[in-house]
């Protein structure tokens, strides 16, 4: 059975220029600079739809993938990317029923990819010292349904709460080096340890703290991902990409060195 | 309370000279090119264990993560890789519950990706008109203990067979284009496609194909990964790296253009 | 002996912002949008000078370098980078006493580095068939005292000229491979080609001309060039980058196949 | 007229499987692992000529360009590849009649670049610590005439000899921040200085060091270079490549800062 739109519904709205919206069903108009539909009109009709607004652009209502919940969430910070959060999920082994501790919270990006590969059985734990941002991410994961599966804290300092046994942690903070020790704790025997550095001195920084505990596998790698304008005739890459997000850095709990 | 291993476990044993090694834990010797462990050794021990071979390595004994998997599956053709399954899985919304097609199995790498992500109540169907790489990969899923989740198929051709609401649709084929059409017919409104492609040409073959059909939201992309050594001292990438696997496009179903 | 600005030199005046500016040394005040130095201040003054801006701003006075020419020229077209000019130098074998034909001035980049390469004794022939290009290209050669090494001619079609024996060929125009048979004639036995396009389905149309005729020694290639933020405490790379110019391919003439 | 090869002429020869060899026409056979030719037929014949090995594998004698040089010289050392030194030639401003000091000779690859770059009115002072490398270098560069242009030298330390006004510097050593002081008293007012370096903690540190001394227009890059596979119907990038050789730092000098 076609799956049908309801009412308060959180759908994207890719409109015929490209430009994608993430919204809710409403008994409102939409407007987008240069034309307008009514949401209601999308009440009953079945997904992947297509609505013309009143000058004559298509829009299309289509259910929003995961990707969509993480490009579109609202941001206070610099977000963890998909191209890093895709290898993140492998690397740490998120899946169905995992416990995940995180730490750096910030806009909440990585916690909802993580709260969504995690399933109903799993549970994300993320501490953020910072109330603004753990007030936005909360707000975010809620707006994607996803807040049920997170335990929100507050600062890791000096070191995680009652956490032991975690599947997999990972650290998005300024100075990680500080929480290994912790991290080492919480974690499960054999189980992968993560983080993510903008720069190459806290690579080198976080390496030797590594070094330094019973920490094997280590590895250390970044991510770049091009795009491609969409003339089948004329294919080429688009002329600027991001360039830089971070360095990402894996390792594995081991009991001794 | 710590996992402890047990005989018959599949672990990822990583020795002092940084090789890893994907193996099942039975009463025998193994042996590298310089040392050996009795494997038996582990037995009871918690994971994460050290163990110290007969010549004075170090080994690690780690419970694998799906990562750890997919590198290490049997190859009989060139796999998709963890750079781009990451993507994949959040550009198709692959997360517990979900069904997806897939085409073009090989030897099961994105299979098994896809299977791991869509716990005990997703499925993956997945068509492979080669019998040597469906029972491959048909092996490769049974040993981590995840073909229960599969339904392996033959060949597509002419079409899928009763597919229809399937939740995401991947084609890993060499004329994607032949497929766009049972493709569509097999996902739900509004849900998203993809395909990997090595060559230009294909790529530039497939843009126009999609733009055929009702398919909205077309995206082309690459994904490069750079490691670095580790010596924090003198951090710098590895000479030398994987410079091309293939091209990513993206769509997703609408009802009409 | 320190060479000293004299007036009418063009310089290169490099702002305490980090802007730079290439000018010709007059006496007339220079603004920039917070500050202005009297050029004729500098008229005397050893190249590399400081110069102090009625409020406060640090000015440095710099020789120009041929990169700084070319990252300044005027431009009414897409140019050639530093990036891909300097492999297309080495390629070419471009060097003192050459000849060099070029087709597709453009803005004249490649052009003046070209002419700039060839010293007093050599020549770059170089095909445009608009006139406003030409003419553009012409006065950035001019400012920069090259255009004597310079011969500007119009439209290739149906053929270059007069031109025979020349050291390399480069082709910077739609459709090269209609370029292709009159530049394997221009070409000295052994001479090396290049071209430069910026889609896939040139590179793929270019590789299948060139088959066609007696060329050897294909070689597709694409160059990025990724720059960091200066800071030494947190190196990073800068978050954009331009991720595409073109496509660089290049061959060498030979009588038969 | 077209030019033919001379008996000791120095030639490109490259054979039908794409392998390419640099050797003098002598009067001896020359095989390869499957062929064999006769380089004396080769006397007279006009570069870019076919010859048709006993075995039937066709050879094209070509004239090698600068390229072929740097490919192909004797190396003792990791050599300074030609996707910098094509921006290092632009950047540094090397052209006819200049005066360039380099430090970190090596193999010669970079001096034989700037000794073909600054003609026969120009000079190359290079230094060189270790005998060996040093005479290599001078092997490299006698064997395709450009040694004339060259000046070798020992040991930087404790600083450069007489050196000064020099065109430009270049550091290719270890701890290229010990000779920034000697490589600014050798450079004229206002010109630019050069260094590579493998790793970021060396960049780092060269950062710092070139903020404690007149220099300004700091920059730092990395030049990434992607080769492709020559099937026009199957186009796509080389499965592997080059990931890292080092990266490129540039400033200026100026009096004072």
């Amino acid at each position: 059975m076609t799956e049908r739109i309801r009412e308060g519904d959180l759908i994207l709205l890719l409109s015929g220029d490209g430009n994608t919206y993430l919204l809710r069903v409403e008994d409102r108009p939409f407007h987008t600079h240069r034309d307008y539909v009514k949401l209601a009109d999308l009440v009953g009709q079945p997904y992947g739809t297509r609505l013309t607004g009143v000058h004559g652009t298509p829009f299309y209502a289509l259910r929003p993938v995961i990707h969509d919940y993480l490009m579109k969430l609202k941001r206070a910070t610099q977000i963890i990317y998909p191209k890093e959060i895709g290898i993140i999920l492998l690397k740490l082994d998120v899946g169905p029923g995992k416990t995940i501790v995180e730490c750096g919270t910030g806009s909440g990006a990585l916690t909802m990819a993580l709260a969504r590969a995690v399933g109903p059985e799993g549970r994300v734990i993320t501490y953020e010292k910072e109330d603004r941002f753990r007030q936005l991410a909360r707000e975010n994961l809620k707006r994607v349904g996803l807040e049920g599966r997170v335990v929100f804290k507050g600062s890791a300092e000096p070191g995680f709460e009652e956490e032991e046994e975690a599947d997999a942690v990972f650290l998005d903070v300024r100075e990680p080096w500080d929480l290994l020790d912790t991290a080492w704790r919480a974690l499960k025997g054999g189980a992968p340890f993560g983080a993510l550095v903008p720069t190459t001195n806290q690579v080198s920084r976080l390496l030797q703290a590594l070094g330094e505990l019973p920490f094997v596998a280590l590895e250390v790698q970044e991510v770049l991902q091009r795009f491609y304008k969409l003339n089948p005739e004329r294919l080429r890459p688009e002329d600027r990409m991001v360039a830089h997000t971070g360095y990402l850095i894996f390792a594995r709990k081991v009991w001794e060195r």
